[in-house]
């Protein structure tokens, strides 16, 4: 079962049915760039999210990163960014083995499919030409061998005819003679024309449309099986980076883990005990036992204890605040 | 080690520390809520997508999809729908368990830190209220007993004053000893004022601030474990639908491998064969013989064979072209 000998009269069919093989095609090619486009601009906007959320150098969010619960969300931002590359090997993948790959297979089977049905036409024509030639070689024999009759009717009357001369008879005679021998002719080169058209048509319908038509369904065989691995490479190329995708998704579970709580409010510590004691209790100043009183400005006087700082803190808050990092 | 006994004299770090983590949850929440939109908008692109290359009902590429490869891109258009569909649930399930969840978290936290750090200011104004009372009562403590020991002087001046009187030396003794009594209280309510202080002093940095100052490490450690959890739920979100994909990816593949390019000829011979004949070679027509010469009409006259359509094409094109769908 092959088009070449059971599609022989559906020229028609084959050329619109190979036509919408190579629309499909294309369809596909536009799909999957429309597709492309879509993961360029997914990735993209992935890209920007990260950037914008990513701390600049030295400001105050990149120092917060000492802090395992800041430093976790960068790590998920750097995964994301990862994620965001994955996504544009996706498109560049898809571009260059579906899109260009197709493209190109496209231009090839375009010339091919011009080029058979370009000669199925060739052949038809010539054939047609042959057919004209038949027609008017068998009308020529018709028109002819009717001239005979007539001559040899005309000669047969003479003939019967009291009044004609001997010469006039031999003139019909002669004349019908004539007739009849380019009516021969006339009927040579009619079967032979005839033989000449038989075997080019046989040529046509038996050997070569069959071939022609044979040729383009093994294109359409071809087109076919090409754009299927076409379609499994759109799967391909997005299963391709899957393990990486999960790769990313583990980072910022890590990421997640690593938050140690305990730990920052630790760090909080190292980095900011100021080391000092809590004040203790204040000491009774007994004026009454005449203690300096030279140094005595009307205010607590000269206190030993912890307090000591307490009146050069202009914000009028007790050692609770303390401005000086640790000592 | 924490936070209550180490950094007790640096609550403005405790309270920037805790508004900082509350920030980075609030910019999480941010970030998360954009990272759905940005899939949202992935979703909503690859559901054009496919809505624009699926065909409409009854349209001519309906049709096709009788065969496979055609069928095939119907099945990866569909297959790609539920990949968006997938894509929308990452972004519904990171809106309901990150965004919604965290921002009611937030606000509770929000809450309960503001109440912290209210309590630690109302129990310092209560000690400097007390600070006060303290530093005015030892004010008068010194200033009655500088007028008591004026007064001794004075009682002592005028008892070795000649020209003074009995009752002026006695006057002056019993103001003397008016003086000191005053003076006396003033010592002991001092005394009762810097007991109070010290006693609220000592509850103030060794009891309710470590307290509060716990409380709020405690509700920081809280916060970082709640976030770190909000930065897992972002990984697992997607990788919770990455088996749903990887069956997406699946059915793609599928849809390439079904594509069945032989059998997709063999349906177009199916659909369109004619059952006719090829042309069998024409027959000599033979005047001479006086053949019915009645039905000629100059052209080829009656033909008994294959070509007996070849009048009515009206294109001019031989039997290739058979206009009629299988009979």
């Amino acid at each position: 079962m092959d088009w070449g000998t059971e599609l022989w009269d559906q020229c028609d069919i084959i050329d619109k049915h190979t036509q919408s093989g190579l629309d499909l095609v294309e369809k596909y090619v536009k799909f999957v760039k429309e597709r492309t486009e879509i993961e360029q601009n997914y990735a993209k906007q992935l890209r920007n999210l990260t950037k914008k959320y990513s701390p600049k150098r030295g400001s105050k969010e990149e120092q917060e990163c000492r802090f395992s619960n800041h430093q976790a969300f960068l790590d998920i931002l750097n995964e994301m960014n990862d994620y965001a590359g994955q996504r544009e090997l996706i498109a560049e993948n898809m571009m260059i083995n579906i899109c260009i790959e197709l493209t190109k297979y496209l231009q090839e089977l375009k010339q091919e499919r011009k080029m058979h049905l370009s000669e199925a036409k060739k052949a038809q024509q010539s054939l047609e030409g042959t057919y004209k030639q038949l027609d008017n070689s068998k009308k020529r024999f018709e028109r002819e061998w009717r001239e005979a009759e007539k001559a040899a009717q005309y000669a047969e009357k003479t003939d019967q005819d009291l009044n004609a001369t001997k010469a006039d008879v031999e003139k019909a005679k002669q004349q019908a003679h004539m007739r009849t021998h380019i009516a021969e002719e006339c009927k040579n080169d009619y079967a032979a024309q005839l033989q000449k058209y038989n075997k080019e048509q046989n040529q046509f319908y038996f050997t070569d449309m069959p071939l022609t038509f044979n040729r383009l369904q093994d294109m359409d065989e071809r087109r076919s099986k090409k754009l299927a691995q076409g379609y499994i490479l759109f799967a391909d190329t997005e299963r391709h980076v899957m393990p990486i995708i999960g790769k990313c998704l583990e980072g910022i579970t890590r990421a997640g883990t690593n938050v140690n709580e305990r730990n920052d409010s630790m760090i909080l510590i190292e980095q900011h005990k100021s080391g000092f004691e809590r004040p203790g209790d204040l000491e009774f100043e007994d004026y009454s036992q005449g203690i300096n009183r030279a140094s005595s400005d009307s205010s607590l006087g000269t206190p030993k204890g912890p307090l000591e700082l307490l009146g050069k803190n202009k914000n009028k808050t007790f050692r609770l605040f303390n401005k000086k990092s640790k000592r």
